[in-house]
């Protein structure tokens, strides 16, 4: 009934760790049942016996497992990558290798080489990888894509996306926090720091809604933070391959911001607008006619949700959403959302896009602000 | 490890059994492993295997469950009811007798006497009776009560608040709607319809987070609709047993309001104001200082949360956290809210101050309004 | 061209005075010819040098004004009175039997006796009688007006009215600030406070809005504030005399809150919702629907406005609306919203209704809680 | 006492000159005694008689005006020009030559070289010259520069502003609308439409706010509408000659938004944010606190404001106080805001400084988006 996952990363102390397993919780299609939390190893045993894992599938090194529960005749059917991003390639490989699925944590991997090795991968082996974007679960995000599909708001035209936290308003990366030390540092975070981090959320959302493609970007990227090696703040344009154009701007050092990710698009028969931060709603505009505000779960939308309009549903419903949704293709079951799965659920090309919208933006902004294919 | 529940009602086709099953996953701290999901014995047989579980603990009858349980060795730690309101005093007497913690969907019973013999009964047993009243769980709820505790808003002087919906706009009853058809009835839900369904929320979000008791109401309770035998519309004025007065308007035909219940308390030294449908936000504005808004996981606030601010949490987190707090003190487990566990979760107490609220608004308003102790 | 405006108080140091200036002025169709700014000679003489008033047209008292002027040829088409409100009826008077045209602020009187005269002399004189109830001056009131009596929201079922303020949240009458210690005594303000000074615009824009009328009230008047000998915070109950029911919160005691003055109608087909402190905006919910938000000056909607939709008009602009319809129907000559000048404006009537009102709250609220009729 | 006014277009059926009338009328500073409002003689007479205009200073011609008014004992102190842009510059060419002060209308002229031109005669004859940038008129907006000024929050790093329109969604200008007709039209309206027509705004909101000064820019313009010649929509990235940046997203084909102008600054000691549809509001958050809502009118602010806090001011109330001040600067008298007048007030080199964004932006994206000096 349920089906099996194993996780790698995510041990004691972890976050990103503990929401995916609060997600792959949620709906009730997931047990847990073999990890390994860490490469430490009294560590990873005592993370597991925490989580409740059998000893004989408490691991200490992910090429072990790998082998291990592929030999097992009841074998975890996914394995959830949580990792820090410069691991993430080489995880990935040794369970595809071992034709055991992947829901991978976003970025995809740390290097734009590496991600299109696994892109390779992933497509040579057939077996499904899903890439965690996790705001691509959000109900009224799909609503958007659906009424953006079935031509609501007609041609797109422009697209702005604007993704602000304040949490690197300081020196934080000085103080001893470890997300800012390893977030803004290039040997763990690659060449992108605040493009790689949320730029890559702005542009999955831009694309995700409109269902268009990227064709050139022209970006500013700065470390305001006097000291930081990696960008803060970006300013990017943006070009699709219709007429369509766009702007992102994505910024960790807004006073005042928190995960302040919102989404406008205005077409030539109407506009769509939403906003992370009040995710049930959609405010949606025919050219002509008055703002209506469209809740989820009122009658007339259509997207998956777990409870009526007005019972607030947020960021670990949307995650959760996407363990759904890979329970059902994954295990092939029905599901309340089966249906669309295979459309909705971003897998290793959204991974490489957005690594190529990040190395794009580096160079076009490195070159001193000129177009720059993605 | 996890604590091992059991659940009377919820089976295939009900919305709040699913409800309180996500609750109880969310954070891994219970394991649904019995129930008697249904008095139909087919239904619940198959609402049992749905739900995998073990044919010895799927029960057609909740006399024979908490008898069962009660003598297995790995007997459930509690048991959820959700079943319909008239069933909940039977089915809670019986676990509590058998020495099985309850934890009980609101409202507590149908009728007031009911109500208090089952106070008694909880009272006399020692055995944990929880009522799910939703709203406590919210942080930001949380987070106000202990504003209110520690006097930022000094002595509090008025109270209003306003819970409105629209789904019984029109008669809805009258087109097989099931949710409405039992709710307007005054033979499932005794003689208060939105006064009981909802008023009952707004009274207990007031007194929880201002810790005041309430004293006296005068009530005004309207049946809108023709042909509606429950009031679907409640104006009530409040006498608290301090100073303070207030006011609570509950409505269920306000087009436009889906889940609209919002608190605002005006106090000697300052004031606050929480909304249900933008729960992570507190509005604080100290006497003649600018308003500030408190967002859950800023650097300030205590109240205890799953994600950082800016990533909305929602209705099935307050309730999960309801969940974790039971499982806190029934399993007497060290739990990250375990501390505050007591004094937070909504016991018989409350469920009787609720019930005995519904009852006075009752009298009060067949009595052309008068004013009614509670 | 323009009409001739005196006025009666609003000298130096005066504030409403002013504002009725800038309400005159603002649309050009009045112009300030003669006044007794002040009882006091000197400062009235001063007053009136300042405002470039002819010396022969700059009274010291307001009996000669009224016989001075009604014997010019070139004589006042109407006065503003802007004085205390204990001095509103006799002015009014005085003017009314010259037959002079009266603009007056707010409340009409400071008793209900004296209100009821001078209704009576406005009957018997047949003299334009306007009083400045400003809010229905607003565009997205009278829109609001305007759509209910169409029948957009059916049958109105409840209407709830909030008025909120801060700026007597302290003991402000004790530290010399003029306003708060006239409107705190009862030899200035009569016996109402709270409900006189801010209640009576809550009634008003509910009947002025929906077209009910109003049949009785049940109120519980408190003064929090320690010392205050009148009402600082009001909570009623209203009947209308259709079957329609309400409820009226108005305060000065809500901390955080300046102007908030909030008004929400359930209709059986439909419901409004209206803010003062965001004046240009409708919420419209038709049963079943979503919210759509209509903005003043956008397609679909009729109400005078001086700009287009986006460019915001405020208290002054719906104060000046009240001047231009009087201009309008005082001088009889055609004005942007003239025809319904007749309809829209308030009169004695509607200040009747005001007294009223305040006299049944506080004969409800001193006998216990009452239904009083009004 | 009050200043003498004269006009320059504006007539019957012109929109701009109505706001310009109410806007002088509004603080009672300015009498309107002068005019020539139409180039057609016949409407410049209507008009005239319209506006009470004494017939001798009806004017068909605005060099005769300005000839005979400088000579005129009673001449007027300033006139307002309010003709289609492309006669800015000769019309107030003759009036400056005149001696007689300009309040002009923007955008300052149609082409750079004009408003150079302008620029050097308004130095040279050191006759006032103020443009009406409307949106440094509002308090909020003022208590902003002020904030920024004092350090409120340090250093800026990144400015945020749009302004958004929807009126040019569809083909308008192929319906008739005439506003839309010569706006789109590069005869009337020069090489820019939308940059110039609202981009214009949106950089003067920025540098007036930060006191910074422009250095560069990159643009992308587009005529989304099929067939338009004008660009209906601009992204432009800005370089400061600090090392602050910033984004400007100018549109007119946005569903939805009304005069959605809005204005973000990050600075690192703390972040503001305004909103033109809700002006009364500064959104304000020192780094590392919560957000606070200033009001206008609100203990703690400073900026001009005609009533309390609660009572929304709006455009016109902002355009007033630009005349307001204008009164102050050229009549050397005593105002509310005068001591600040000459450093708040745009001039020649605010419009200049237009002229040359637009250039710009139109070279930068003609270039295929490259960075342009300013």
């Amino acid at each position: 009934m349920r089906l099996k996952l194993g996780m790698v990363g995510g041990g004691q102390g972890a976050f990103i760790g503990g929401v995916h397993r609060i997600a792959a919780r949620l709906d009730g299609r997931w047990e847990l049942v073999a990890g390994a939390f860490s490469s430490d190893p009294k560590r990873a045993a005592a993370s597991a016996a925490d989580l409740g894992i059998a000893p004989d599938r408490a691991y200490a090194d992910f090429t072990e497992m790998a082998l291990s529960e592929s030999r097992r005749p009841d074998k975890i059917d996914a394995v959830a990558i949580v990792t820090p991003n410069h691991l993430h390639a080489k995880v990935a490989s040794a369970f595809l290798k071992a034709g055991i699925a992947v829901i991978c944590d976003k970025p995809m991997t740390a290097t734009l080489g590496e991600a299109e090795e696994l892109a390779t991968l992933v497509s040579e082996t057939g077996v499904p990888f899903i890439l965690t974007q996790t705001y691509t679960g959000y109900p009224m995000v799909r609503e958007a894509r659906a009424m953006v599909a079935r031509g609501d708001i007609g041609q797109v035209r422009h697209v702005q996306v604007e993704y602000l936290q304040d949490w690197l308003s300081g020196p934080v990366e000085q103080t001893g926090q470890k997300q800012a030390a390893w977030r803004t540092d290039p040997k763990f975070s690659g060449e992108g720091g605040c493009i790689a981090d949320i730029g890559t959320h702005a542009v999955n959302l831009a694309t995700f809604v409109t269902g268009l493609r990227l064709q050139a970007v022209l970006a500013d990227l700065t470390a305001f933070e006097p000291g930081r090696r990696l960008d803060d703040n970006a300013a990017v344009l943006l070009r699709f391959t219709t007429e369509a154009k766009g702007m992102i701007w994505a910024s960790q050092i807004v006073p005042g911001t928190k995960n302040a990710l919102r989404l406008r698009i205005a077409g030539d028969r109407g506009g769509l607008a939403w906003d992370q931060e009040n995710p049930d709603m959609l405010e949606f505009t025919p050219v002509g006619e008055q703002i209506r505000l469209i809740r989820r779960g009122e009658a007339g939308t259509s997207a998956f949700a777990r409870t009526p309009a007005g019972h607030p549903e947020g960021y670990l419903e949307a995650f959760a959403t996407l363990y759904a949704d890979a329970a059902a293709r994954i295990g092939q079951k029905a599901a309340a959302s089966a249906v669309e799965a295979n459309d909705l659920l971003p897998g290793a090309e959204d991974g490489l896009v957005g690594m190529r919208f990040v190395a794009a933006c580096i160079r076009s902004s490195h070159s001193g602000g000129t177009w720059t294919p993605v």
